[in-house]
């Protein structure tokens, strides 16, 4: 099996790994942009021939239209599922990943073009590189290592391959309760590598945050006025904003923080336990001092307390230069980090309620709109499941040591859908860098390494381990 | 003198208007957006070689490079000069206008494409249509139809016609300082036509507010994390803008309002005098509700007192749909208008400190930058001024009626530099509507009347019989 396993890395080593990066980083699949749903489009038809020209039984299922802010529909890139094997002697993982992206222009400042993947010291520059192409790739790659090699999947192998991550995932939840009894109904273990390591160690995640992402909009529809004789849109906006958050960073909101669940002392203990450099932490992220000062209470942060973010305004001047416009129609548009015990229905009615509540104070003419786009809830995992302990072994086989067992500070909200609506376990194995610039400018597939590309390669091989060691699980644990 | 007129202004009704203004408007002549530069060169060759084919003496006057923010250079628009008849024994008038604009994209919410001059009901919609390029025309147009009658204009007309008006005039300065004594020397009058009307009478503009136009940039430069483990720069940026106004639009700065001359019972009386209509005004910029409920106080707020409007954010996420990035550099842009007895100077320190001491009070990691990009002082006139008796009886000639007597909310800096420069008297005479939406979506050369054009071909007649009126302005009185 150690002989195999060889045969399989070497052949990953000798492979030309970048070129199917490259392609799929080329196509600009970003979900929230309407304009570029063709290319959404053409990335989805991109996964499904590729997965097809590996003898996968591949189907591109359709989950309808997408309602705009206008009214207007529009058609829902389709879902991409694929399926590796059928023999019912063996487990079947069902590995989620996405192929859509966030927005990226040159200009937001990116050092190379955000759709021309371009490899610096080996690490692999691009929108999606990191935030999920690679990964997905990555695990293609594993199958096809087995299947270059003529060796037999250890496991049955099925994907599913969306398109609408990015913006909520919208139609995917659908998809999933309709086949919940046909395509999931054989799976016993759903994989996910949507997430990064948080230090050079590789990592197994046990747990996400969830997003609930509003939009808060004012308006009063007045034109071709200058300042003096209306209450501009922009200050109540800016007012009502200023109410979430303190200086600290403490929320506002009330009933928000409540909902928390207590920090128990064995979650305390754990975290005292994992290592993690804050100085280097700083560091990588790039600032001179963080929220808090301990290691605890800045991963408890991270991790399992609510956050809320003001992402920017949409209607407001934001070009360089200078403009005298006062806006008549202006969005605000942030997101609060769900963690349990929060309710995301119940989120909507605190954030709402406060939100025209201090708006009534402030006595304006004007209208405020709060919606919320977004709802996703949080995940946790139980650490000693056979899945992680599966994971804990392979990474020592590849890697040589223990993983970190972490959480995400971000978003993954399919976690929590597998979940509640097939009851499979899900693990979280995450192949990227904690530095990958996931959303941000610049996003890049790390290489924790002299050696080049190290976290694709290695972690290709580390997918190839892991479907060997999930193999091995005993059918009375499931 | 009268049939002269009449003549004249038959050849105006009959001639094929919007053509020109259509030319005009068709060039993209941004003067904040770099990338446009090209247009503005072209824009301000296109109004010199109409000016030539006139038969003026026409200059295209170098005034040099700007420094963008980055450090580099970019060559300024030439500013055009012209002079059409050099006769002693006439007064000579000096035209300044300019064919710069603001920033205008379709998706900002025009109804029609702003680069392409369109007709509605009589109204010319585009950007600059009304601000500043069909004006300008219309004083061409009025040089033009005397020619066209082989008629001798009745005093020497100059242009000076500039490219950088909408952010501060960079270079103008400059030249007139240079100028001073050469192509300015021998001009009596100056004559400014950037602003607009009241109401649907016509006015005369006697005074204007200055500009001082900040940029407030909060940094951290982090990148690629999710909330929870540093004060994020839009939390602290709003924070700070939240301090600037109270709701219901007091200024909170120190020494701003402190700094305004008092309200004088004579000033009372002449706003009380005003035929203004609060409901028609209301209505015209569509708002169900003003920062003030009686004519005086709103008319004073207009024009007489400081605003701070807050303009937009750069840096933060400003497209529609959704995106969870958390800025690392953010930079607010905003504007204070200023009236007497404010200096610019001093407010750039004001609101430096106060900014600075804000910021200060939240204790962030973050770094602060406020610099003050635009500083634009304030203008008034004497409405007794002999200037202003000829614009009354020209008003009464061409429309039959007397007119209002205002002063202008925006800001046109250009006004207090003749003055402080050249020393000469200056005149503001609008034709452009109140509602023409200057510096908004669905800019346009209103048309007050069933009669399509209304303003632009009145307008057109107005200078011509000004021209004749000032003429007829004692020398003795200059």
């Amino acid at each position: 099996s150690i002989s195999h396993f060889l045969c399989v890395f070497l052949h990953i080593e000798r492979s030309d790994f970048p070129q199917g990066e490259m392609d799929w980083v080329a196509i600009e699949s970003d979900s929230s942009n309407v304009q570029k749903r063709p290319e959404l489009h053409r990335m989805m038809e991109t996964v499904a021939q590729k997965l097809q020209l590996m003898g996968g039984t591949v189907q591109l299922v359709d989950i309808g239209e997408q309602e705009l802010p206008d009214g207007q529909t529009l058609e829902l890139p389709k879902v991409v599922t694929a399926q590796f094997g059928n023999d019912s002697s063996k487990h079947t993982v069902c590995i989620y990943g996405h192929v859509d992206v966030q927005p990226a222009k040159l200009e937001d400042g990116w050092a190379t073009d955000p759709y021309n993947l371009t490899e610096i010291n080996g690490n692999l520059y691009g929108r999606g590189a990191s935030d999920n192409k690679a990964p997905v790739l990555a695990w293609i790659h594993a199958v096809e290592a087995y299947q270059a090699l003529s060796m037999d999947l250890p496991v049955n192998v099925k994907f599913v391959i969306e398109g609408m991550e990015e913006t909520g995932s919208n139609g995917l939840d659908a998809m999933i309760m309709a086949q919940r009894d046909t395509f999931f109904s054989e799976v016993d273990y759903i994989i996910i590598s949507d997430c990064g390591w948080l230090s050079r160690r590789p990592a197994l995640t046990y747990g996400t945050r969830g997003n609930c992402y509003f939009f808060a909009e004012v308006q009063d529809l007045h034109s071709g006025v200058y300042g003096g004789t209306v209450i501009e849109p922009m200050t109540d906006l800016i007012g009502i904003l200023d109410t979430l958050i303190s200086p600290s960073g403490k929320i506002l909101i009330p009933g928000i923080r409540e909902a928390v669940a207590p920090l128990s002392d064995e979650e305390w203990k754990m975290y005292q336990d994992i290592q993690f450099d804050m100085d280097n932490y700083k560091n990588k992220i790039g600032v001179n001092q963080l929220m808090y000062s301990n290691k605890v209470d800045l991963l408890a942060h991270m991790w399992r307390y609510p956050t809320v973010s003001i992402h920017g305004i949409e209607g407001a001047f934001s070009d360089p230069g200078t403009k005298t416009v006062i806006p008549a129609k202006v969005t605000a548009k942030f997101s609060i980090r769900q963690v349990p015990d929060m309710d995301p229905a119940m989120v909507k009615k605190q954030v709402t309620d406060y939100l025209h509540s201090v708006f009534a104070k402030r006595k304006s003419p004007n209208k405020l709109k709060v919606t919320m786009v977004i709802g996703a809830k949080p995940w946790l995992a139980d650490t000693h499941h056979p899945l992680y302990e599966a994971g804990k072994v392979a990474i020592k086989r590849v890697f040589n040591m223990d993983p970190d067992l972490i959480r995400e500070g971000g978003t993954i909200p399919i976690a929590r859908t597998f979940q509640d609506v097939t009851g499979k376990s899900i693990i979280m194995m995450p192949i990227g860098g904690f530095d990958d610039g996931l959303h941000s400018q610049n996003e890049k597939m790390s290489s924790f390494s002299l050696s080049p590309r190290y976290n694709y390669i290695e972690g290709t091989k580390l997918f190839i381990a892991y479907l060997n060691e999930v193999s091995q699980i005993k059918r009375t644990s499931v």
